[in-house]
């Protein structure tokens, strides 16, 4: 039995999900399908790159990630196949699988194109039914990587924003801002350490909150910074939502104060 | 093992399907249960049926599919289950089922009255939770169709918009807007091979678009027509939003000059 | 082979169920996930709590109720694990699994602090995918109720909004407002029974509408009272939404007339 996630900017409302999945349970009934997120905003692979990357060390090895957003799609841009030392990953190759990947041990990179793995006719417009969901329903059942296609030897790797330092300033931005208005930066948990005290950040706009460990510590209402569940530093508001109290969008700057 | 199909507009936000999928798994714990949608617009009959008849065919012979979009659950419109030759339906007799069904070979059609199969006590108000959803896990576990009530000869088909000849056009209408804007008509794929040379479409407000194959065929921002993934010709935006970009909404006139 | 259910306010925008749901099968592959809702509103533990309470009793017994509506997560609020004659609640002890306990038969209350069962490093701010998903996973795998802490002897208990007597008038309040606009009030089902002929509510603005069965009996856009599918009287409209057509939201007043 395979198991195999999905990543897309399908929506919910659509009959797209159901589809794709009706495809996977026609190739095996015997995989297993797992929802990431089907939200992720309509054609943002850099959203889609992050919720894969977020999400999919939690799995046990051999399962297959298939993360789809893909503005190109019907055109030439390749499907790709990757196989890591304990994942697949499955993806149109435009960087939605990179922050992942970046993050693993590459084995070998496929390009999808054996059509027998297809579900046919194959559309112009909805390669996540026609393309993405047979192939990882074959590989969850018994077909082996190479059978997708020849070796290719790269990736697109999609620019993710870096961390600058100007002065005694760590200068990152947000790359996330989740449901609860929490504002998840690019600046990594370990910089905190190297902070100085008393440990501060500074926000767009000049304003200073401090560096704490848990929303409850600062009063209703404050905002704080803290690691919370990604490795980055976040900027929350105790009881509130950081993004509209604080006016913050993604690729607001963040610094950290260090030495 | 059944597989079972949820078609729904009782949305994610309520423990409504939470309910449902908890009185199909009392009754079996071997069914699978799949989510085609549930956010279909509060009572929209057609927005249902359109869905399910998009979704249906790419499940494995013998799947259930269930529907439910009905605005007079607790009237005395009948319940139904219709076996075709591939799949059983089950859902309200108000036309959610009757596109899937029009495309299908229809074997019987069931009024469901056997009150040994509901979750009883039967409220008023929740027929899925209370009838569709007992009814659909017996029929996966090992009920026979046969057992759910008496056999009808008719089921409420409902009026599809459909497409008009006017000189040398071809006049459709749009009947979904999807997550991305695209609108997709009733105007089907192969009309389009009986289209005039160039091929083009002409819009609600007499602005035209040439019929291409993909997105990334006409500039970014540009609109174009194309066979999309439904059989269905549709109009999209190259990375944009059609219906927002061009003003189009479900019912706008959509027409493909023929010969 | 384990039955888990989880209700929370993580959304389903972001990879926070997605890591969740890895974390529960990389401790077992055999245990069944099954969403109730992930769309509580963010922070509202009574929502949670009702959602809660209104459908985990639909579930085979020892089904693993897991409930997330966690504002003080990372603060020293506990986190427990109640067993009662037919299922095992799991969640923060801040009153998100009263409203199902005062309905169960409770036969163990349990701190959860066995850090063998947490996933490692555990965050300050995602218990969901740190505590109470492998806890549960290791419920519905092997573990006994007893690993996961110490006996207590209480939990919090959340205030439920009580029916009052006032004169002729049974007055109680909208406490959830579904999808369909529907207004589902604290005024228990039997409580139509002791109305007076003929049955009428009064709504928050003094207005006043019958008591019926179901939505059909009335004029479309008209008013109704009902029971619905809650046990809970509702307000509704006859295909419209009742809370947006008569301006009520959860708080609004709503009064039986009764002997």
């Amino acid at each position: 039995m395979g198991l195999i996630t999905l990543t897309t900017d399908f929506g919910t409302g659509d009959w797209f999900i159901g589809a794709m999945k009706g495809v996977m349970i026609s190739v095996s009934g015997r995989n297993r399908i797992v929802d990431i997120t089907h939200d992720i905003p309509p054609g943002n692979i850099l959203a889609g790159a992050f919720a894969l990357a977020q999400s999919y060390k939690y799995y046990p090895p051999k399962t297959i990630h298939v993360a789809i957003v893909d503005p190109g799609v019907g055109s030439d841009r390749p499907a790709i196949a990757v196989e890591t030392r304990n994942f697949i990953f499955i993806g149109p190759d435009n960087g939605v699988l990179s922050l992942a990947l970046a993050k693993e041990e590459i084995e070998g990179i496929y390009r999808i194109e054996n059509e027998a793995l297809f579900c046919k006719p194959v559309s112009r417009t909805f390669h996540g039914r026609d393309i993405f969901a047979p192939v990882a329903a074959h590989l969850g059942r018994e077909a082996s990587i190479q059978d997708v296609g020849p070796t290719i030897q790269n990736h697109v790797r999609l620019p993710f924003p870096s961390v600058q330092i100007q002065g005694d300033l760590l200068i990152g931005e947000v790359i996330h801002i989740d449901r609860f208005g929490n504002c998840i930066t690019n600046l990594p948990a370990d910089s905190v350490e190297s902070a100085a005290a008393p440990r501060q950040v500074v926000l767009y706009d000049g304003s200073i909150c401090s560096v704490g460990k848990f929303y409850d510590e600062v009063a209703s209402g404050a905002p704080l910074a803290l690691v919370g569940s990604t490795d980055c530093l976040e900027i929350a508001v105790n009881g509130g939502r950081a993004a509209d109290q604080l006016g913050m969008k993604v690729g607001s700057p963040v610094s950290l104060k260090v030495h």
